[in-house]
Order: structure tokens, then sequence, then C-alpha cells
């Protein structure tokens, strides 16, 4: 079951039109949120942060925050994740549309919300550079959680194809920007840093909290810095993740690092 | 009516999956073809270039040439838009997915074809540069036809809040790269060129054959060149367009130029 435009829908059921833009130019954003026993996580800052990405494609949500709550605690209930640890993703696009990149009519936007359960955490990360491709940090995209992922994929796939399960992307201006699916943390001179959002990082939420709890601070960081890092970690939505190899080579010992463990 | 995988469907009835990762990632490739009096044109080139981009993903076609072609006819009949002047687009997602950036399970890729009525030409081009965003030419999304449009979504926007109705992308070393829906050709000291691949310009069809032909040559174009240039066009697969304004000043005498018009 999900929540489609208003109402739950069986999934084997639910159309989405094929001239939806999300469909046909990733013209949409989208929210994951972490679900713990049945309470959404930080939801009225995931809420901000999609009405905010929306308002860059010039999009407003169709739907009220308490609605779409009550969106998401049906959604739960439908697919009996409420009792577990959960993970929602809330998807906005523009909606069916005619061809052309700015239609002429008034067009009404998609929005849908689907559940699943949460997987354990996959443990510490063997991390890589990706040199496949960049972080556009001159894009508006790159700051706000947009449909288009390819770049994401393609540093992905690289980690893969390397024996590595996530990758981080540099900015066109050589320094870090973020990981495929999650916001970079790392021990450089005794301090933890994270890189601004105008190098390309997304504002994550887990990252936010961080920021404002004191647990480290923004700053650019280059490639070298990054390679002798004492300590890298990940943060989203869904948790935190240690990085213990970035290009092959140990991070520190090459074990979980004591900031990290202690921030879980 | 459409084709979607393998046979006809009314589009009011076509379901695309919620859980397609063209819906929920951008993720797939797309080709737009103009179609006269029936035939599309340049087929071989356009399934060629769907090819490479759907490699460059990690993927292929899941049909052969013969019957994509077949399915293009298909379309063309059941729509009526067989005996005009007509636009086919042929969409490709790596298909329905679970939850992940790199699903663990074999995926069955989603191959759509529509088809509309070819409109009239808008006619001359109202331009500006656009200053939203960057054309990423370090990502190799840059040069293939994906899915991600929100760049060009957001230069479009853009362009019409500033009265005009089309964008001019830079890449990230302020070079030009293309327009939202098209190729940049510019008259510069004598000689047209038109940025190569490397600067972020998609390879398209149309500027491939002006190459071939000896109309253009391929070069790095600054802003200020673009500024200078004595005639300015476009070219995609459905025409060329000549540019007569830029950022609100005339190009050249502020008419279409002669190069444009002997093109024509």
């Amino acid at each position: 079951m999900l929540w489609l435009n208003g109402g739950l829908v069986a999934a084997g059921q639910a159309r989405i039109d094929p001239a939806d833009r999300g469909f046909t130019l990733g013209d949409g954003v989208f929210e994951t949120v972490m679900v713990k026993q049945g309470v959404p996580q930080h939801i009225d800052r995931h809420l901000a942060r999609l009405a905010h990405g929306a308002s860059v494609l010039g999009l407003s949500l169709p739907y009220r925050p308490d609605a779409i709550a009550v969106g998401i605690e049906k959604v739960l209930v439908a697919t009996q994740t409420g009792e577990i640890d959960a993970v929602v993703r809330i998807t906005l696009t523009r909606g069916p549309a005619p061809r052309g990149l700015l239609p002429q009519v008034a067009l009404q936007p998609t929005m849908m919300i689907t559940s699943g359960v949460l997987t354990q955490s996959a443990g510490p990360a063997h991390a890589i550079i990706a040199r496949s491709t960049r972080r556009n940090e001159r894009s508006p995209t790159s700051s706000i959680k947009t449909l288009n992922y390819i770049d994401n994929i393609i540093a992905r796939q690289e980690a893969k194809a390397a024996s590595a399960d996530e990758a981080i992307l540099l900015n066109t201006r050589d320094c870090v920007a973020c990981a495929t699916v999650a916001n970079v943390f790392a021990l450089i001179d005794g301090t933890v840093v994270t890189p601004p959002v105008a190098a390309g990082a997304l504002p994550g939420i887990r990252r936010a909290l961080l920021l404002e709890q004191g647990c480290a601070s923004e700053r650019e960081i280059t490639e070298a810095e990054l390679k002798s890092a004492r300590e890298i970690f990940l943060s989203n939505s869904l948790g935190l993740r240690s990085v213990i190899s970035l290009d092959g080579m140990p991070v520190g010992d090459g074990r979980p690092g004591t900031i990290f463990r202690d921030l879980l």
C-alpha cells in the first residue's frame, strides 16, 4: 500500500501517469524520513526542506503538513511498518504535462508517500573518491533533494566496481561535497568538519543537527585533507556510518573512530 | 495511444510503476525524434545515441532497433500522426526497483514511445545567458540525454522571468555549453563555431550533421565572445532557430542572420 495524491492505493494498482514530469524530466523533489516505533523523526524539518526544494523549482506543496502527516500515518498502518523501525519516502513532482520544458497549462503536482522496513545498517564503509563525475556546486540542484540522481548512481556504480560501498564526490573546484547518499564529516587537525552547502553539500537533516549540537563545524575540505583525516564518517536521515577505508587505504587505524563511537 | 514495454496502450490506461527508477531517481535516458510525413528522421543516429547513453548508465536497450522502429510506426498509426509532421519521444529507464541506489536484484527496464503533433516553430528566439545554474561539463550526464532535466528547467524559468524564451548555459569554466533544449552556434571572427562536447554540449544529432557537412567547427566559446557574435542560432532534432537578442541586446542587426537563412 502507498499514498498517492490524497488516498491509499495498493502498490500494484497505483498508477503514475506516463506524462508525469517526475518520470519524463526528473522534475521533482523527495525526502527520506526515518520512522522509529511509528514516529517519523524530524518530520517538521523534512517537510520544511521539501517545501524549500519545491519552491526552488517553482512548486508548492499540494497538501498541508498535517495532511501529509496523516498520509504518512495511514501508510505506516497499512504497511504494518508502524511498530518497527521503518523508512518513509515522500515524493513530489510537477505532475503530468504536455511536451516542453515550460508547459503553458496549469499542472496538478503529484505527491506520493511510500514506506519500507528499515534494514540493518551495512556496517563500516569502504569508500572511494569518485573519479567518474563531480558534484555541481554551481547548480541550485546541489542544495535541494531533487529526483536528478544519476550522478550519485554513476558514482556508486564506480564504488561497486572498485569493491567499495560508498563514493565521495568532489565538486568542480576539487573540494569535497558529499557522498552519494550521505553528508561527509572528517576529523582534521583535531576538529570535526563538514563541507558547507556552498561546496555542494546537500543540507542534510542529521548534518544540521550535528552542527547545531556543536559536534562539527563547516569548512571547505580538499581531497588531500580528506585523505589525511584521522577519522571519516557519513550521516543521513537513517543514521551514521563510519568510513574505515578510502581509496583502499585505511582511515586512521582502519577501525571506526572514537568520535564516531561517541556520537553513536 | 502510446507504446509501453512492447505493446500499444491507451495513454489514459498506461501505468508507470510508482517504483520505476525513472520516476524515483530520474534514472534513464530519452530521445526526441522528428517525424516527417511518417518517416522518423535520423532514427539510426537517435537509437545509437540512446544505446550509448544507456551504456553509460549500465543499461542496454531491451528491444532491438527493428522492434523499436515497429513500435514507433505503431504509435504513429494509432495517434494518426503518421501523415503529418510529428515528434516521437523514446524513453528508457532502469525500471521498477526496491529502495536504494544500487538494488541487488535484477531489474526489467521500462521503454516507452509517445508521439505528438509537431507544432509550428516559435520563430526567432530572445535568449539570456543563464545566471541561475551551470552546465556540469565534469559529469558524464552532460554528454548523454538523461532524464535529469532540472537545470534546464530552472534556466528556462529564468528566461521566462526575463521575458525571454530560451536560456544559454555556461559550464563551470565560464564557457558556453548549450541552450536548454538545443545546441548553440555562433558566427565569431567570420567562422561558425559550436562548443565541443567536452565543454558540456550535448552531442546533438543536428549538431553532428552540421559539423559533418562542414557548416561549423568546434571550439570553446567564452561569454564575451558569444556576446560579440555577429550571428547566433540554435539547433535540435526539431529544427534550427535564430537568436535575435541576447540578454536584451540585439544579436547582429537584430534579425535572423544570413548564415541561418542559408542553412534553412
